[in-house]
């Protein structure tokens, strides 16, 4: 049984502007899958399919307009297959008592002008530990899939709850090659950055108004990685520049062929 | 006589790959300007010329393979014009006494190992204090031929010596309106930073020998632009990576349009 758990299973499909969106599940995991359309250049001079992973931030889900508009960089910038996937509680997946204590507290916290930054941390750490797990079943199962295979690199892209999830997910998991982290703080994540090596491409707000920017240069300087680049701009939390999707797009097409 | 001496003399001219390039003089400084070739594809759309100034490092000249390759990027990508001046005592322009002197003093702290911060940084600066009027002089005579003429946008785009002349230049010169920098400590520069608004793109390595990594971000810090962005890169002082010139040439396309 657990071999039929762990396959894609397909429950919707769109094609628009030459990209193939398809909706899956794996097991109880909720995902998107994002491909060039039948028909389309795929990849020039690949003889492998590069698989892109993006996790979305808190409070989002996988088909949140900043997760489809990077899935259409990828997919016609490069032709590669893009995938996301709701974090546990997230896009419809059901919230646990503790989740919805958490959130609780975040919004008494946000709504009293206190610092989120304590339960921001503590609660994305709580959901990496699950959500981890379920990105290594769903790569597995995304891997059988003959137009993607288990040749091709793997990267990952994701800021924010997207940075939480994703940082300990790389340093578990051997087969990303390439990841885009940013906006998170370096507690619970600094230790596991610095057993990261592959390139790295990373994001702060130099304004941010939760995350002090000392502390976002030190989740930075933690990984271990010989080839990162950290791309600052001024501005707020949420003044990320659009421009900054385009230089992800352009890491991938750099380290992901 | 003075109108004489401001005017630019082109005294040599060759075409390579689409790119016109010409020598020439402004009174005493020697130049180089690229232009798109006759014939070639200008700016689309354009009804003004983009022209962007390019200061070079110290101890090199203004047609070093970064300053050619740098303008071989913008003016192939972008359709602008380009151009360069030798800095003083640079590229075949007399050494003064002063000069040597200074040049000495930094050769004998390299080869004994010494920091030569606070000597490149006083140099630089003896250097910058002749060189802002002479880019000054340089643009009001470039303005006045017809392909560029004087209602074009300005950029300028220089890394170590050229960040510590184009940040007075910058600070000095309001029509330039868009400006890459990057490679230098703080001190004398970052005064001058407070005063410049416009958007900056600014390029520090994480592990400089030369310059620490807290003084790079405080000349970031210091630029008063409500639009500026860092681009941080792992490896040391000479490791800047190519694709920061592509990166250079996208934030002109940005902002000199």
């Amino acid at each position: 049984m657990t071999s039929v758990q762990n396959s894609v299973c397909f429950t919707a499909e769109s094609t628009s502007d030459g990209v193939l969106e398809r909706d899956f599940t794996v097991g109880e995991v909720t995902g998107a899958l994002w491909s060039p359309a039948p028909g389309s250049d795929g990849p020039a001079g690949l003889d492998r399919s590069p698989l892109v992973l993006l996790g979305h931030g808190g409070g989002n889900h996988r088909k949140h307009p900043a997760m489809t508009g990077r899935a259409h960089l990828l997919v016609k910038g490069c032709g590669f297959h893009v995938a996301a996937i709701d974090a546990p509680g997230h896009g419809g997946r059901p919230l646990t008592e503790h989740d919805k204590q958490e959130i609780a507290v975040m919004q008494a916290a946000m709504a009293a002008g206190e610092p989120v930054g304590p339960i921001v941390v503590r609660y994305n750490a709580y959901l990496a530990e699950q959500a981890v797990p379920e990105w290594q079943a769903v790569l597995d199962a995304l891997q059988e899939l003959p137009e993607i295979g288990a040749e091709g690199p793997v990267g990952y892209f994701g800021l924010n709850m997207g940075t939480a999830i994703g940082v300990p997910l790389a340093a578990a998991e051997p087969r990303i090659t390439a990841a885009v982290f940013g906006l998170h703080w370096p507690d619970r994540l600094a230790t596991l950055a610095k057993e990261i090596t592959v390139p790295v491409e990373f994001m702060l707000q130099w304004d941010d108004e939760h995350i002090p920017r000392e502390e976002g240069l030190a989740l930075f300087d933690a990984f271990a990685s010989k080839e990162k680049t950290l791309h600052v701009n001024a501005g707020r939390h949420k003044e990320l520049p659009r421009f900054e999707s385009d230089s992800a797009v352009r890491f991938f097409a750099r380290h992901l062929v």
